[in-house]
């Protein structure tokens, strides 16, 4: 039987404990090879090696080497927004949002630029793989934009963020922001791109601030901006 | 001999004319198949195959795989910045700033987004492989920032963006907005992701703006803001 092959893999819920424990065994091995060796570089002998399974146990869970891919991709994509829990769950906060992303510089910073983002890593190798990967992918970054909307929606029912402002769109900035500049930083070893790509993001977002519109008339200051303008400044 | 011998290539500048055009066919010919399949899913047989040419000529003018990898890396960087020449010089305004990235949407569109960007997806497969292909990744990514913090700095002197922004982040911002947009363009097979993306970086760019400080005193509007805040619009 070669990767190519396919056979009906036995499904999660089926599984005993112990089959359970050895699904994740596999897919832990997978996903550390894959993270360092990418998904081509990465050969079912390897996975047996790390894993210490046979290759029939590898097909029995999985089916075939897609079938493990996306099992990768779905561990990779809980074990980043574990990691990133509970900020995930509470941005609710222009201050929150900040923290979050200055989370993701000095985590980045920790691991010297390394490995870059192990989804976006994951995407750019499989997403012209074959359309049920790239539905993987997609639920994937589903699962990360998701709660980043949920928390723009929360600012905007707090009263925080505008009601007018389209959370969809600002998430989608948030979540480019960061693959953006985590590849960028992997590249250069250096959290600046990271840091210079979300501060923007972030500025942007908060240019949606809602604020009671100030009265005008002597003496009154001109709002604040949310984005630097030397230019104004006294 | 194996992709893991290296021997001393042929550097370009001693070919005849007829060696640079083989050269350039085994290029193309593997700039072709790694844009389709990836470099660990491009083997030299393929490569071989596709350009017409022997292995002996392969390692001939690139000593090893690192070796055609690292000139296909050339080849992309060259061919998309050609591509976005005369744009990418004169990206002087906020106008030729905001048709760039425009132009840039409406060719994923053309192709539905499938691809995504040649240069981030080299990027993502091969910054870990080796010291000297992330180094040729840094220098295909400074050849694309360079234009732009250029622009950046002819706005400065014409006085359309402010002194004091420091385009060095401004220009690493566009670069990673549109790194950021085009694989979540690609992964979902929507511009919307690059299109919120960077116009949400422009939006920033657009935030140091120039511009002389107004009066302030009765009946003084406040200076209009570069970035939508429905809440300050009567």
């Amino acid at each position: 039987m070669t990767w190519q092959d396919s056979v009906a893999p036995t499904t999660e819920r089926r599984l005993t404990a112990a089959g359970r424990r050895t699904r994740e065994r596999i897919v832990r091995a997978a996903a550390g090879l894959v993270f360092r060796r990418g998904v081509a570089g990465t050969s079912i002998p390897d996975v047996q090696q790390a894993a210490g399974v046979s290759a029939s146990q590898i097909y029995h869970y999985f089916g075939d080497k897609q079938g493990l891919v996306r099992a990768v991709v779905d561990h990779q994509v809980t074990a980043t927004l574990d990691r990133q829990r509970p900020a995930l769950d509470h941005l609710d906060s222009f201050a929150a949002l900040r923290a979050w992303c200055e989370e993701t510089v000095a985590g980045q910073a920790r691991r010297g630029c390394e490995g870059g983002c192990e989804i976006g890593s994951l995407a750019g190798e499989l997403v012209e793989t074959g359309p049920d990967t790239r539905a993987e992918l997609v639920a994937a970054f589903e699962r990360w934009e998701a709660p980043i909307r949920a928390g723009l929606v929360r600012m905007q029912r707090s009263g925080e963020l505008d009601a007018s402002a389209d959370v969809h769109d600002l998430a989608t900035v948030l979540l480019t922001s960061l693959q953006g500049g985590l590849l960028l930083a992997q590249v250069r070893r250096s959290v600046h791109p990271l840091k210079a790509a979300t501060d923007a993001a972030i500025a942007y977002v908060e240019s949606f601030a809602a604020r009671p519109r100030p009265e005008m008339g002597p003496g009154t200051e001109p709002p604040a901006r949310d984005l630097p303008d030397r230019v104004r400044e006294p």
